[in-house]
């Protein structure tokens, strides 16, 4: 079996089988098979798609292609979560020492801003100190001392993965739902955990554009890891408009924090609920749905979710002291704020412009190996479907210069919609997918 | 506009701009587009097509990526014909003397064998001594003193058509019309024709599988070529069945000069025929297409075909006097026959088969690099249609070994398609697509 006729049937609609999967993944990670047919590979994916079977295979063998971790020595079911990806999303940040404070075992591999979304370890290294590449043995330790640990994914999880992610990413093969699946979960499992909850974003801050491509992904996420022995759950929400008050590093750090202290803007807190109820009925904590998100709401309100995030953030070497007195986070040297041209209601954003201006601000990276900037960013303190007076402020630009906060200026004022009658909202959380059997 | 831009604009259905598209051709040329973004793009285009501006200008591109001959200093009309490949296709062998005998000048450039299909360079090589890798001088010096050269294209004609056509053969990106088009007549206008007949085949032994797609492949290239101001017409042709009685490169020397001596097999004589009349007619030698094809038959009568050939076979070093008597080319040390296993009509070949079966004894190449042995080959006595008695022989191998042999008798018994009724046959030449206005 040669590598062009793999391709030729990938190209001509069959099936890429087990075996010949195998091939091509295994010289992925050898540097046998070229980039160059494995680009082409990709693009017939993109084109053709997978059937489940095919995804469930493609997905099982980039686990497999490096290191699998066992955690079975730790106590009870290891929960993670991962997010497609938005602007403003914090959500891993309060949730997993959230659930941890309730007697989930949460070990948490993240990434970096991809595009026009933020990553959490970028967010996360805003706090002095705080380190997020961890050896196999620390992040063990951690996870066992404090209930859960965040940290990069090592080179030796899933390296077919990252060969793969780098290539899609420059050769227009992103958006395609079994690609997507593969990577996604390959290295979620590769890390060692039992169970998932799936944040999948829709709407105009999503990167996969309409509602049904949402739902389409979020059923394969669940069917491929029901099919890898996995218990998963997807929840589809809504990324019509950034996630909380904050976009930016220290700026979603300091909402985190607030979140943990019971006082988050409404839609993180209840976004962090839902998908820590679907951690805590996966881990056995609750069985029942309605217990377990009373069980996160009391650990919100009475501390302990706090205090099990400043043990892990002295745990993975992070000042405790920043945690507690945000104002020892970083800061930007100039903060504008910018007016509603008119009276009128705060109709939406183009999600996305708002991603590509942090980035532009220093929040995110253009190129590979940038510096992110931890201070600077936005806040958004009117939400959609506000109704705001001319002149009122409805946007707060954190930069490093005066010029870098005017141009941040003008792409807000370019990616905001007003309209003089109250605006039609979607739901935060639009659909759920549960696993049927588990 | 990154790569990148350009692969999502034309995988989601975009024209490629014919600014992307020199970004792309020129870092195909220098090296600054990777491989594995050409490649996705590649297989972006199989999905996706070119319209009929953008095959033009990805055509025209290629064409100027490298030199550009200018043989208008050579008397008359530049005339070539190509040949989309079949089994048995030794065309271009009797059709250049022929035309070039009674007025036509034809530079023809040309080449190896490709997957099942032979390849004239290959072909020619097995007359002793003939040299079919010329000099642009010496090219231009044959043309001039014969009124034909054949010679395989130089590196520097269409530089980024000779890379692409390298990637799309491991990339399963070959079938594609508008890169077949481009990369086709990239090649023949490059080396400075005024005009060019174009052969397209259908059936088991052509490269595209349908009839539907041969006839878009003769208009697309019929088309492109008006657009960039040459003259062309494509004759759709039959390749159910091996072209001629021979197949192999000596065994398909011999036949050619078989057909120049007045006395080759109907269906070579009649494609080399109607494919010269289009050429006489476009170098305007003759206006009608009736006196053309007289002239060309008469050519073939009297020898003034055979007469060109031996000029032209001494101008590039061949020794004529194996071409005056057959004997002295290369032969195979065994020949054995393959018998009817009942009395039946021959009714069809596997024809592609027949090609593969050929390159195993020797006459293609498995991998490039590999030597062809030009004595070894197939040659099939009886014509498909003709109703045979059992135990008569309807193959004849020549093989370097018995155990060869045996092989080649395997696989032709298992390519054979035997029936007890007569069986419908195509005609030889199915379609002719003419320029419209020239």
């Amino acid at each position: 079996m040669s590598i062009p006729e793999i391709l030729e049937r990938k190209r001509d609609g069959a099936e890429t089988t087990p075996q010949e999967m195998r091939a091509l993944l295994s010289g992925v990670v050898t540097g046998a098979v070229p980039d160059y047919q494995i680009a082409a590979w990709l693009m017939a994916v993109v084109f053709r798609g997978m059937t489940p079977a095919e995804t469930a295979t493609f997905t099982k063998l980039m686990m497999e292609s490096g290191d699998v971790l066992d955690l079975s020595d730790l106590p009870g079911v290891k929960v993670d979560k991962h997010s497609t990806g938005g602007v403003g999303d914090k959500i891993s940040i309060p949730l997993a020492p959230l659930v941890a404070s309730v007697g989930v075992t949460v070990p948490m591999i993240s990434g970096r801003g991809l595009g026009h979304t933020g990553g959490t370890l970028d967010k996360l290294e805003s706090i002095p100190g705080l380190r997020t590449k961890l050896t196999t043995g620390e992040f063990r330790e951690v996870v066992e001392s404090v209930g859960f640990a965040i940290a990069g994914a090592s080179g030796a999880l899933a390296p077919a993965d990252q060969k793969l992610y780098a290539l899609r990413d420059v050769t227009g093969t992103v958006p395609s739902i079994p690609l997507i699946t593969g990577s996604i979960l390959s290295k979620k499992f590769a890390a060692g955990v039992d169970a998932l909850v799936l944040d999948v974003k829709s709407g105009s801050g999503a990167f996969l554009r309409g509602h049904e491509q949402s739902m389409e992904l979020a059923r394969t996420l669940v069917a491929v890891s029901r099919e890898l022995g996995k218990r998963a759950t997807a929840l589809v929400t809504s990324m019509d408009h950034p996630l909380g008050v904050a976009v930016g590093n220290a700026l979603e750090i300091e909402e985190s924090i607030d979140v943990l202290r019971g006082r988050g803007p409404d839609d993180v807190v209840e976004l962090v609920l839902a998908l820590g109820t679907e951690m805590v009925v996966h881990a056995g904590v609750e069985k029942e749905r309605d217990a377990a998100r009373r069980l996160l709401t009391s650990a919100l309100a009475d501390g302990r979710a706090m205090a099990a995030f400043v043990r892990w953030v002295e745990a993975q070497g992070g000042d405790v002291a920043a945690v507690e007195d945000s104002a020892r986070l970083p800061k930007a040297p100039v903060v504008e704020t910018v007016a509603a041209p008119a009276d009128a209601y705060l109709a939406g954003w183009d999600t996305r412009e708002i991603g590509f201006a942090a980035n532009a601000l220093g929040a995110g990276r253009n190129a590979v190996g940038d510096q992110v900037d931890p201070a600077v960013g936005f806040r958004f303190p009117v939400r959609v479907g506000t109704r705001v007076a001319r002149r009122d402020a409805f946007a707060e630009i954190h930069a490093r210069t005066r010029d870098d906060a005017r141009e941040g200026a003008r792409r807000l004022a370019a990616a905001v919609v007003w309209s003089g009658e109250a605006p039609a909202i979607r739901p935060l959380i639009l659909d759920t997918v549960v696993s049927t059997d588990r």
